[in-house]
C-alpha cells in the first residue's frame, strides 16, 4: 500500500471518528487542564481537612470519598454526631459539568456548594467563621493562601474557591465508552454497543446527555408514574417555591455509575439493573426485556473512567490558636 | 590541601558521625524497605477500606489519618454510631517499632492489632466474619489476595497480615534530628541541641529511646507523682491482672510528636510544652525552667520526619454479594 493511501486512510479514520463523536448526544470527558497547581493543591488540602468540621472528624472526602467514586456508598450520609443525612450524597467526580450543584440545584456552582456542608448542622456542623478561624490559625495555610490569592487575610470565599478549583480537576477521562466515541470500536463489547443504542432509542438520552451523561437539566422524578419513596425531599420546589417543581431534581451524571451506588436521590436501589428498570418504567413508561437490561448495564459500566490519582495531602499541625474540635459535647 | 588529607578528613568525618550516632540512645529511623509491593498495595487498600466497618463509613485511616500524623487529633476517637472511644488513638507512624501494640500492649504485633478495631463494637463495630465476607465478595480483591498469598480463599489472617505489611511502610525517616545524628550539625538549631542534652540529662531518655524514641518498654504513668485523669484505663493491669501493672502503659513514640496532639493516653493535654512539664514533674520529679521547656520542645519538634507519600487507593465496587452497610439501624 502506498504512503499516500495510508495517509488517506488515516485522515479518513480520524475524520470519521471525529464526526461520529460530534454527532452523538454523549460527549467525551476531557482530562483536567490545571492552570493553577498551587490553588489545586491548597484545595486538595482543604478537601481532606477534617478540621473544617465541628468534630474535627468529617472532611469533604468523608462523604465524597475519592477511593469510592466520589461518594460514601450509603443511602444517605452520616453527619455530625452520626446524624442521618436527608439525601443521597452525589458524586464529586465530574460535578463541574452540572448546571448547578446539589440534587435541587440550590448552589449555582462548586464554590457555592462547598460552603454548604461545612455550616450544615446535620453535616459538618461547623460555621464559616470557625472554619476561617481554624485555617487562619496555621502558618502553613496562611503562607499558601497568601501565595495563591496574593492578598492578606483568609475568608470563606478563598476557602471555598480553592476547594472548587480542586474539585474541577476530579474528572474521569478515558472511559471505555469515550474510547469508543473516539473511534476505537473494540473499546466496548457488543452488549455495551447494543445498550448504547437502546439508551438512545428508548429515550434515556433525552435527559442523560452531554459530557457527564447527565447534569444538564432538571427533570421530574416520576414523570410517567410516581416514584414511591419515604424520602421527603421535594427537589426544585424547595428552591423555587413552585408546585410544578415538586419532585423535580437535577438529572444525575451516569459517569462512573458502576461505583456510585446506591441509586436515586433517596439511595433506595443498590442494583444497577433495578435502577435501569425503574427509570425505564417511571420516566419512560417502558418495560425492558432481561437482555435489554443486561445490555443497558453493560453500556453504563463502560462509562467508568480513569479515577483521579490523588496523593494524600499532609496537613499542617494545629496551633494554640486553632479552635479545638468539639466531637462530643456542645 | 592534598587529596590524601581530604580523604582522611572525609573518613574521619564519617567515622566520627557514625560513632556519634552509634553512641546515642536515640537511633535514626531508616526508610522503609518494601520487599512485597503487591502485599503493601493490598494492605493500603484495606487500610482505607470503610467497608471493613459495620457502617461502611469508618476505615483504619479514620482514626489513624495519614494526613494528620497517623492520628485523629482528638482526645479519644469517634467510633460506630458516634460512640466515644476509651483512649487516645496512638499514631500508626513508626508503630512497627513498638514492643507490642495498643497502649496496654495487648496485641503482640501490627497484624494482631489490625483485627481489634474491626470487631470492636465501639470502633468499627463489624465482625471478622462479615469483614471476610465483604472482601471476598469483590472479584478485584479475590484476584489480589490470590496473587499475594498464592492460595484460594481469604481469611481474616490474610486481611490483617496485608494491613500490617502496609503499616510497616509507614515510617518517617530523615527528620532533622536524624540528619543531626548522622553528622549534619546544622540540621537542628541551638535550642534543639540544648533540648536534646536536657532530654538525656534529665532522664527522659531512660524511657524514650530507640529508633522511635519510645515504644521499647512499659512504664507507670505517674511514677513519682500520680497522674490525675478521669480516664478509667488501667493499662497493663487489664492484660496481666497484676496490681503492680496498674497505670502501666507502653511508652509512646515521640517521633512526629508535633503532629500527634492531644497528648497522653487520655488525650488531655493539647500543648507540647505542657506535656513536657507534666512528664518532667510526675515521671522525674523535676521542674523545668521556661527556657528549658522551650529547648525541649525545639528538640521534640526536630523529630518530625518525612511523612509517607500515599497515593489514595481506588477501591473496587461492591457486588450483589457484598454485605450492605448498616449505618443507622440494627
Amino acid at each position: 500500500m502506498s504512503t499516500l493511501t495510508n495517509l488517506t486512510i488515516a485522515i479518513a479514520t480520524v475524520f470519521s471518528a471525529t464526526s461520529f463523536a460530534a454527532s452523538e448526544p454523549i460527549e467525551i470527558i476531557p482530562a483536567a487542564i490545571i492552570t493553577n497547581p498551587d490553588k489545586v493543591e491548597l484545595g486538595k488540602m482543604l478537601f481532606f481537612e477534617p478540621r473544617l468540621s465541628k468534630s474535627g472528624f468529617i472532611s469533604c472526602n468523608s462523604c465524597h470519598n475519592l477511593s469510592l467514586g466520589g461518594v460514601d456508598a450509603l443511602p444517605t450520609s452520616i453527619g455530625h454526631n452520626w446524624q442521618q443525612g436527608s439525601i443521597n450524597s452525589p458524586t464529586v467526580l465530574n460535578a463541574e459539568y452540572g448546571l448547578a450543584q446539589f440534587w435541587d440545584g440550590r448552589a449555582k456552582d462548586l464554590k457555592e456548594q462547598a460552603g454548604g456542608p461545612i455550616a450544615n448542622p446535620k453535616e459538618m456542623g461547623f460555621s464559616h467563621e470557625l472554619a476561617v478561624d481554624t485555617i487562619r490559625s496555621m502558618p502553613a495555610y496562611q503562607a499558601r493562601f497568601a501565595q495563591v490569592y496574593q492578598k492578606d487575610g483568609i475568608t470563606i470565599e478563598e476557602i471555598t474557591d480553592a476547594i472548587a478549583e480542586f474539585e474541577k480537576t476530579l474528572v474521569t477521562p478515558n472511559a471505555p465508552f469515550d474510547k469508543f466515541l473516539l473511534g476505537d470500536k473494540n473499546a466496548i463489547d457488543a452488549d455495551a454497543k447494543a445498550g448504547y443504542q437502546l439508551f438512545k432509542d428508548k429515550g434515556c438520552v433525552s435527559c442523560h446527555n452531554g459530557p457527564a451523561v447527565g447534569g444538564t437539566m432538571y427533570m421530574k422524578m416520576g414523570l410517567v408514574k410516581p416514584f414511591h419513596t419515604n424520602n421527603p425531599a421535594e427537589g426544585r420546589k424547595g428552591v423555587t417555591g413552585k408546585e410544578a417543581d415538586k419532585f423535580v431534581f437535577k438529572v444525575p451524571t451516569l459517569r462512573n455509575i458502576e461505583l456510585t451506588y446506591p441509586y436515586f436521590h433517596d439511595g433506595s436501589v443498590w442494583e444497577l439493573a433495578e435502577a435501569v428498570n425503574t427509570m425505564a418504567d417511571i420516566q419512560l413508561g417502558q418495560a425492558l426485556s432481561e437482555n435489554e437490561t443486561k445490555q443497558m448495564v453493560s453500556f453504563l459500566n463502560s462509562l467508568t473512567g480513569e479515577q483521579p490519582q490523588i496523593v494524600l495531602p499532609i496537613l499542617p499541625p494545629s496551633t494554640a490558636d486553632t479552635p479545638r474540635p468539639v466531637p462530643f459535647a456542645n
